[in-house]
């Protein structure tokens, strides 16, 4: 905070024609600059600073992205369950999402191109799948990079968290292996640095430039320069990288507060499934227990989770809890583990459990919820 | 800039809880409420600070009004000519655009009427028609809450420049005279504060209040925390009052320069006709000079002007430029004046000018054009 209040200082006293006049929409230069070094050197993907667009935060890229690329009717594979905000953003295009189911390797390629083999875009979250948290293997990611060749469609990588991967080596980014530029990589500093800063990327693939740019111009005025200014100077300061690495490390001990509080405290009620990477991981529930109704007793408790059905687009097998850790410490990770073991008790004793997944929001399409779990 | 920096160096020293999370999608309390004050006691409008929603500028209010008011194939009441942002974002959503023309009293209902009885909404700019510069008319006003009322249609007053009336009594908004609640309301801080901010406003009707808030949530996961509380310090303790005022005066000085340099230097070949708001004006080119010609010749002398045309969705009668008055001092103002001057007369030995309106851009609805002329 103090070399941000610090930077920020700076900004506002530079000279005016440089801090007041209309942004560039596609983004400021020196951010777009530091973005492309930055992706470079830590996500392997050698792009130009002209490919990188800054953009108010993922979501609008994802909207970005719709509104150049998809005609209504246009087939969209979009991993089920998967993320809320991509999905409000690809459906106001009036395009078809298709669900995709996905397993431990990440999204079923198989299963999409049995389902719509002509598809117009893919929405992928590789490095840590949103929610179940698979990281992609290999193999389907050059699968599903030939599926895209074949029928002349996108993908869209969004990475929203693949900066935290704590454990393990990092796996190649699906756009960094992308040899015919298929491949839309998505970022978002409301991950890496905060929220509020409502500023995210993308890196469109050298013959996607000039459309994106056209769409840009048109339909959006730009962010703001000054926090473009700011996060630009904390990158190439090397605070950002600093940061992350720090962040990194600390989500790591908040993850395994998380997971050994849930083993000690609620198997075999709840089982977090291993995750690598990022700010969140979820945990199925035993046969019998409801999370929408688990969701709702521990609201009332002041612990806010998800069910996994909340990111559905239509059933999944097996339902359970997204939680979050990253915002938490050990010690508030461990009081709310105890505040869910009430939970489940109170579900059990009231008898009102489920005794099979109740579909709450299968074919709910649009959510008010916010993407962050 | 010293109070803004000031303002700015306060945001960041707040606790971390306050300034780092999402923002609340509808704006935060703090600037509605700031907001809300400032146009009850500037531009006549009663409403709750709950009405007010705080968007990335007036290009997303429009948005977001047509995402939840239109379906594709409704008609809209469109200025002709018009401001093109507002264009460019009613389009998206797959409404068709009705041209409505303009007179020296505003866009002429009863034509919107014989053209499109039934339109879903209505686009207008009564306190400063964008870009031909007329004050609607208190007749015409009421016409058009009438026609609005008889259709059910809506009706967007984009008060883009309204602040800045200079000369003569400000009228009532519409909004402020609206009995039935069918005017939203959209203002923005890059012509009140400065463009970098990516600031705007809209105030929505009681009744749209709640859709308006659902779309808003669904897609829009709202805008920086920290401009947003500068910019509501700013309002609160008085300086943008001071600041508003301030402008008012220097850009009826430079409106005043221009139009005494346009007069000396240009007529009979350039008319300037005479405005009372804002921050630009138009003027009429003698029917032979060809005002696209024109702007490429004085943007290769530096000069930036736009010809009329560029602002239609079909003809008009007369074409002429759109001329910036309020980025540039006096002497800035005679020094382009006079580089016009070279202009025509080079466009004149050329014998370059048409004999009537080209229709450079008629039928063009898609425009890379900023909206600021």
């Amino acid at each position: 905070m103090a070399q941000w209040a610090r930077l920020s200082g700076k900004h506002w006293r530079k000279p005016r024609h440089e801090v007041l006049g209309y942004p560039d929409p596609h983004g400021e230069r020196s951010l777009r600059q530091a973005i492309a070094a930055h992706l470079r050197l830590n996500r392997g993907i050698a792009c130009e600073w002209q490919q990188v667009f800054v953009v108010a935060g993922a979501q609008q890229a994802f909207q970005l992205i719709a509104a150049t690329l998809l005609d209504p009717g246009d087939k969209v594979w979009f991993e089920n369950p998967g993320a809320i905000g991509a999905r409000n953003s690809l459906i106001q295009s009036g395009a078809e999402l298709v669900p995709v189911p996905v397993d431990e390797a990440g999204i079923v390629v198989e299963e999409g191109v049995r389902r719509a083999p002509a598809f117009r875009l893919a929405f992928v979250t590789p490095a840590h799948q949103q929610p179940l948290g698979a990281k992609m293997s290999l193999e389907r990611r050059l699968a599903l990079l030939e599926a895209a060749e074949s029928s002349g469609g996108w993908i869209i990588e969004d990475d929203w968290d693949g900066e935290f991967c704590f454990q393990g080596a990092p796996m190649a980014t699906l756009t960094s292996i992308d040899r015919s530029g298929r491949v839309i990589y998505v970022g978002t500093f409301s991950k890496t640095l905060f929220p509020s800063l409502r500023l995210g990327f993308l890196v469109a693939p050298p013959h996607l430039v000039e459309q994106i740019g056209i769409c840009l111009d048109a339909f959006s005025p730009g962010v703001p320069t000054a926090l473009q200014g700011i996060v630009a100077d904390f990158i190439v300061e090397g605070h950002f990288a600093t940061h992350v690495r720090r962040m990194r490390k600390l989500y790591q001990e908040r993850y395994q507060a998380l997971e050994e509080a849930v083993r000690e405290q609620l198997a075999p009620d709840l089982e977090v499934v291993p995750t690598q990477t990022g700010m969140h991981t979820v945990a199925f529930l035993r046969p019998g227990l409801d999370a929408v109704a688990m969701t709702r007793m521990a609201s009332r408790r002041g612990v806010t989770v998800a069910p996994i059905s909340r990111f559905c687009l239509e059933p999944i097998a097996r339902d359970g809890l997204v939680l979050g850790f990253s915002g938490f410490t050990p010690a508030e990770i461990r009081a709310g583990v105890l505040d869910l073991r009430h939970c489940i008790r109170e579900l059990a004793e009231l008898g009102a459990g489920a005794a099979y997944w109740t579909g709450d929001s299968a074919g709910m399409v649009l959510s008010r919820e916010p993407n962050s779990p």
